[in-house]
């Protein structure tokens, strides 16, 4: 695979996350193609092949939505996430889009500064690239652990 | 360094914490030369040039080994891990191999859900590569922790 | 971007962190140019603007000063860090450097063995770079916690 593509999938990937971090949410729907798809699950269910989702949107407008929603729940002014991959793994589907496979640790910062390891986990992504522009055709989150915290507010 | 040579060592790399983090333990032994040495030290050991080693195993079939044993032994159902890896230094060796280093950390996820911050630390690795192939002439695990886990059963 | 220039930052990033990590902290200020300016402070006043800092110096010869007082309190021993750093993101400055982002996560363990979560954050460096070599003209930490602990004796 040629350097440009991976650069393009790892700016993706740095991007996404930094984006989050940031608290600059509205602009995590423009990561998706419009019928982007994103799921979060568990390492169990996706093992198992169960369909079974703690989040599932099959469009941007489905992301702006819950946005929307989160902002107005207003509950994630009191934490900061912090996202760190690991190397991607990245590779031509037989679609015409490139799968990734990467690692992820997040951590999550409460107001009063205290840091916990709040989910690790992968995703698999299928990207799709239209020159020098890569979207998310499908982001799947695959969480380690099946203790899902109730406060899953905002984007892993 | 030419970038195919670099990318095979990443890709080395994360097919190997991917491997077992999605506890395909068998498959772990062929990222290993036949002759291929593979030990888990601490750094306080390592820094002094102490022979000391928590695992130490000189050939391929030792790993298969110590994957059947701990297949039988059936501990590592309960819990899996979660490598994730920071990048990689690389440089050529005298030997004719790569030699290259990457920080670590393992995040231990229980049956139940309960995450924590498991071990960090490095790898010192000698890479071999035969064209496109790559794959560990060694690698040694150095533990910054001392404090040993007795549950040290999956590779790490 | 050309790759080569690439590569030089992510490796500036590892040998730095390297460096620390193995107590060779004598090697941290050569990372900065003569005039080379560290800071560290929270994502709460970096977002809002405002000039705090934990920790300032604004050349080389302050972080060698730091560096011997390190050694004299002799705090230091007692502890080990290990960073983990995420994919860098690297633009062009219009000043001539390169401007990079890079996630990061720090663990820290203490001399019985205990390891916990110390520090997340960003790194916001300008990196100068002169042939093939590369160091930092700035790099800012931002912490993602408010909740400094009294105890950040080594460097970020």
């Amino acid at each position: 695979m040629d350097i440009e593509r991976r650069l393009a999938v790892l700016d993706l990937n740095a991007r996404y996350a930094e984006a989050i971090d940031e608290d600059r949410l509205e602009e995590w729907p423009d990561f998706f193609a419009a019928d982007g798809r994103y799921r979060i699950t568990t390492a169990e269910n996706f093992e198992q092949g169960l369909p079974l989702s703690i989040v599932y949107a099959t469009s941007r407008a489905m992301l702006r939505d819950r946005v929307k929603a989160l902002r107005e729940a207003n509950i994630y002014e009191a934490q900061r996430y912090r996202h760190l991959l690991g190397p991607a793994r990245i590779e031509h589907g037989a679609d015409g889009t490139l799968h990734a496979r990467t690692s992820f640790m997040v951590a999550r910062i409460m107001h009063t500064g205290e840091t916990t390891l709040f989910a690790t986990g992968s995703y698999r992504d299928r990207i799709a690239l239209d020159g020098d522009a890569a979207c998310f055709a499908e982001r799947v989150v695959i969480l380690d652990s099946r203790q899902i915290d109730t406060l899953l507010a905002i984007p892993l």
